[in-house]
């Protein structure tokens, strides 16, 4: 049997949330009625956000970034070296590298990878823009940093022809066993890898 | 260090959904670029779904279950044995008692329960609109279908006190070992109790 919502309102405001990845009609309820102990400005607030966002969201014209701007405030700061690109799949992982206050470059957000599966080709992505950039002749190295699946591997591979021609200087993301973790609990692929791909050892 | 956004409508949105209990920035995260994916009628129909919801949503007068109307469907429903109500805590439980399609009686939700801890006493439920229905005379029986928590069995007692004078039956949803459990998994209070409130084995 069907849950019977005491009210249509509620029942589309659950159903609503419930559309959202990972979100049961369970935790959609529980949401709802959250949002419904809060203030009238709080929901409004939280509703308004959403749809400003969606309504108002700018992608960057240059690395397609989400932007206020035309131009994001990654590839407008001239203080960064505009000679390097990190190609990655979305704006999290932009967030990610930046968290990491590692990297100077800046970067080309693909939109996605290529996975016939889901339907998504090369013509979905944002390669062709990313091959205009290259043209142009300023960067000088391009980073893969796509997940290592299938997909990822693929779609670097894709790239990595369609540049071949260009005088760039092509890399990867260094793979191997991450920082902290035991060698027992490393899965055999990457601990291979980490050994066919091993550095020298630096004291500082 | 803080992350760094890289649109603040973005930020506004994650924000406002990482308020919501149990998500976190990187779900909020998720949940807002999966909207942000969805096209524009979409995103409008989630945001507005919530705000209709609150401004327009009324509480029946009757039982305080939420409803679309001044009196909500349960409480109208002449089929339904008004002699009897049900007391709960929210609107999630009486949507749960409905789902079994065992309970013909009205309810009347509480809006909580009785928590010094967290600032609530009788006077923020709705305790005294409950005495006022039994006062009028029609309802021969009480159900407290309260959590077995201090809190709720505190509920009750206080409900109990309040309404000793008046010619009503007060009962209690029955405790015991859950169907489909195994005896081993019961904790003991519950298989304790289910032992000294043995009921008649009846066969069908």
């Amino acid at each position: 049997m069907d849950k019977q919502y005491p009210s249509l309102l509620l029942e589309r405001a659950v159903n609503e949330f419930a559309k959202l990845p990972g979100i049961g009609s369970k935790t959609a309820m529980r949401l709802v009625l959250h949002l419904l102990q809060q203030d009238k400005t709080a929901v409004e607030a939280f509703g308004n956000a959403i749809i400003d966002l969606k309504n108002n969201v700018k992608y960057c014209k240059v690395c397609h970034n989400i932007s206020d701007t035309d131009v994001c405030s990654i590839c407008s700061n001239t203080k960064r070296d505009s000679s390097t690109v990190c190609i990655v799949q979305n704006i999290r992982d932009v967030m990610a590298i930046e968290a990491t206050q590692q990297y100077q470059g800046l970067y080309h957000v693909l939109g996605g990878i290529i996975s016939p599966m889901d339907g998504i080709g090369p013509k979905n992505l944002e390669i062709d823009s990313l091959i205009e950039r290259v043209a142009q002749g300023d960067i000088k190295e391009v980073i893969f940093a796509l997940s290592t699946t299938m997909e990822g591997d693929t779609t670097s591979f894709y790239i990595s022809r369609r540049l071949k021609d260009y005088p760039v200087k092509l890399s990867v993301l260094a793979r191997g066993v991450s920082v902290g973790d035991e060698l027992e609990y490393t899965d055999e692929i990457t601990l291979g890898r980490s050994i066919l791909n091993r550095m020298p050892y630096v004291t500082n």
